[in-house]
């Protein structure tokens, strides 16, 4: 951590900053520039906040030297870690794994058509909501228990595995016994009682990012759950919020290699939700796979124009199929392989 | 809702439509312009999204008419609201309610000081963190149920109502029974899970509006509690993410006087937040009063450097009585009176 | 365009509406919904203002129908357009055009060296900037006319074309007279005299969105240009300012199918600038070319470490080797052909 | 400039550092800490861009101690700056300047109708646009020339002064013949040719934020100017571009406090661009002179729905002098003085 003292700050300023920074347990290394003193902490400063010195008289600002989130970091784990699902399927690796499914499960013969469309074309993760958070209160909130029980049904019929998205810790247990892969989506992101419960959970996780989030805090909501020792933690770039209005949100395709440089957890990418609109996904679907995304989060629904929800954004079987031939051929392009 | 079909729609897509809005029983009516043929529904379009029509062919844009937050809506309620507290203090109507304490409940030595220095200027509402969610695991976490027993007994010396964050469903019975106010947090807006847990809590909820939500949306959060016959919410704008990096936050203020016309619910300003600097908090302080805020939310702490957690944003006792100061003459020059 | 008046509106404020849509020579089309009445205005609207009627009381808001740049619009110009170069290279349709080399020309021997690196790798556009505009007044300003003609002369021993900034209109005619292409920097998206100038100077022009500009404000300074006669315009998107600090911009990858959609000019992809690192230049340029760019502009450098301006974000001859390969092969993928 | 290096930085990348810091003059200190090594430069960073060092292999990150905007920072200038105008009015010191008038001057009988409405008000500069930048092609652009004769002749009627925007550098002699006051607007903050000609146009200069431009580019901008020698330069916050969609823009009112630590020019807020509607101009004009804003800028018209440009946030003249009254109790119960 650097402490940077502003052009007035006066030596007892500067004394009551080193004596802090001992009495911390750091060494404090002074430097006195041309109009400015800055002074060093030496040691591990990850569990201080800056806010510890910003509150000192005389303090200008306060530089973080270590990335807080440790455990998420390449510096940690340099190698590129790998999830791999019981049905086979990986993320991470040589794999570009696309995980494909109707936004929300709304009856049998929907999951039953919507799952023998993404099966044809190779995937092997089956997605689906069953617990739906919704903006309003008045949109429909999701099947339940009963969607996660035709989400599991149907899958297994086609040999994939399941992810679906958790929204309270209560609920944990009885998605993790029907799902590979808990989601948790970007309204949670930084909901910390879940963050807690999906690292405990024994399941990988796909944690995406928050619409406000940094990527720093992306990567410290994924140490929340690695620091419970679950170590499949997958990251999801989803879009973020910004002032441009003509797509619902703005994704943003520098976020795959920031975090493929910055840690070795897979990194994901959902074209569908970043887009809000069906004939942008197979462009940013491309582009994803291209900037090195280690999979994709596509939403799928047989007739899209009757979809109880996300109507706009789905892919039709088409419109699918299409998709993922441009990825494949992408994917070995680059030395990849994609399904 | 209007539909607005795209320049080369066919009359059989335009059909469609009109065929989907009369099935859902609204009436359409059409309007053909110089280019584009735009199509109406006609009804109460609340309980539909716009997503129904987006995924038809030829449609170009859906434009909602109506705000999807009916209960939270001026139009439904025209009449300012006005959340009366055990103690006699008021949010809402002509006062100006301040409520002040530290960040964290860190020790009763630390809780007892904070609340002195504040009852001493008038406040009536005591704020104190006993869940605290922090963006790092490492980081101190609050004191819990020890916090809560600590916030009541001191408030009660002072006959202050206590303010405190609650984070997870399963707390809101306890937090609830020691505080008059439940807060949820910035980063828990669109976790609805808990917004249904304070809404059928009793109790009045401040509800912050998340750094990356829009207007709307904080609005149609407070629905999901307003839904639960909980007709006492106050919002809080607390700065919203921005591309400004000279604060840690950008605070919103026309956040203000745009829900003071959509929404007859109180408007609380954090300046401690939205600023992360404690000497820009008086200043954006008074500029909330000043656009019209029903109260303000402050972080105070008897010595800052020695906070756990935010001590750069929190005032000291002396720069909090200037403060009081200021925003009781600035109430007074504006017609209300702030305490 | 569309009129919804608010809840309250009398019949008096809506005759005061409809009055003025036909005093400006347009048709009003009344709708009477359960809750609020919406008017609709018939005719080309394009001309007029939003705000024309939203200072008339009783108006809660305006919605525009067409998109206020015509020219530029594919509804105008359905098919693609193509800016052919003297040189034969084709900026738009089947092929991919990098435009690369330094970001400021410095001297005779690193525009040669850099220029001769670029042309081994098929390059045929050669970028360089003369004139500089830089944040800070004590920066390297550029060049000036001697690099003008360093660019001029350097491309021409390759056969290359040549793109270069113009920052005023006074040196739009000397600027022309050496390069093939102007370009307009994203400072300079709206200064609008400086569009009408290289609207006029009969040379195509590679138009740069403005940091804080939306996708529709960046097609209105398309339309200034084109409004002068001039029809060969490109559009680049290089990174839009967001809250996210790990990179220096945030290339906003759906810009690309979104302006593709909405205009028949060539889309640009500017990975170097959106970016600020030169470890993600290459994924980023591979992105843009898979959603579908028509062409990449990229800063290259033969010693990053010694450039006077945007080192950190310049490629060296190697890595910019290795970027073209991974992009001809992506191009191909893709039914295209790069270079 | 502090340069923290990436964890496997060699000993070599360090030493190519340390040599390329001393062959620009400075020196290097060097401090190893627990996981990196962080290298000191020693001298005026202020020429230097971080860009430098970035591009060497090994460095992770490099940290600005000094603000590169020298003249424009409080500790250069000290003392607060008053800018005096020739019929007495100041902006900055005591006094709380207010500038209004309409948006564009569109007729002689609509300008003396204003000027009538603000003078009556105490107001001492008369706003009014001649030469306009507007969005579209096909909008009103200003009446020119003309515009600035009627503002000259009509001022004076009222003894007040002019300020109006300048949008080329050759319109710079003209506009300054006639205005006492030369507005760049956000559109052009980084036009650099045209600061550099109002910086040697010997007037003052209200330089308005960019709609994209952070708080340091803004002072940078300034520096343009003051490095011509003109040091009446006022600085003016006029909304940024945020997510939030229910106003055009979002007023940065955390800029007014942090403007006025950073630097000693005075601070002026834009309440009509900020909002973009009439209802809201009030309440923002009141934060921002609660928030420590020497001067505000506001748009007013005798008929706004006859305006030609933003008549829906030009203030009436009933709601103009509303406000100007509560702007005089705020500005008195904080020590000022409004006009």
């Amino acid at each position: 951590m650097i402490i940077v003292m502003n052009a007035h700050a006066t030596p007892g300023e500067i004394d009551a900053v080193t004596e802090r920074i001992k009495s911390l347990g750091f060494q404090a290394h002074l430097s006195k520039g041309s109009e400015r003193t800055v002074i060093g902490v030496i040691g591990d400063e990850r569990p201080v906040g800056a806010e510890v010195f910003e509150a000192f008289p005389g303090v200008e600002r306060v530089v973080r030297i270590l990335h807080p989130a440790k455990l998420a970091s390449r510096d940690f784990h340099p190698a590129d870690r790998v999830i791999e699902l019981p049905n086979g399927a990986r993320l991470g690796g040589k794999d570009v794994l696309v995980m494909a499914g109707p936004c929300a499960v709304e009856s049998r013969e929907q999951l039953e058509r919507a799952a023998e469309v993404v099966a044809r074309n190779g995937v092997r993760v089956l997605r689906g909501g069953a617990f739906k958070p919704r903006t309003s209160p008045y949109s429909f909130q999701g099947l339940g228990e009963k969607g996660l029980l035709l989400l599991r049904e149907i899958a297994d019929e086609h040999g994939m595995a399941v992810i679906t998205e958790v929204i309270t810790p209560e609920d944990v247990p009885l998605v993790a016994k029907h799902a590979q892969i808990l989601q948790v989506g970007a309204r949670n992101m930084a909901n910390y009682s879940l963050l807690k419960a999906v690292g405990s959970s024994g399941r990988p996780v796909l944690l995406k990012r928050g619409l406000g989030a940094t990527l720093d805090e992306l990567l410290q909501a994924a140490e929340y759950i690695l620091a419970q020792g679950n170590e499949d933690v997958a990251l999801c770039e989803r879009g973020i919020r910004t002032f441009e209005r003509s797509t619902r949100f703005t994704l943003d395709i520098n976020a795959v290699p920031v975090l493929k440089n910055l840690t070795s957890l897979p990194v994901v990418v959902d074209p569908s939700h970043a887009t809000g609109k069906a004939e942008l996904v197979a462009p940013i679907a491309r582009a994803g796979v291209a900037a090195g995304a280690d999979g994709l989060l596509i939403e799928v629904h047989p007739h899209p124009q009757e979809a109880l929800s996300d109507g706009a954004q789905s892919l039709d079987p088409d419109a699918f199929g299409t998709m993922m031939g441009e990825i494949r051929r992408l994917a070995e392009a680059l030395g990849r392989h994609a399904a």
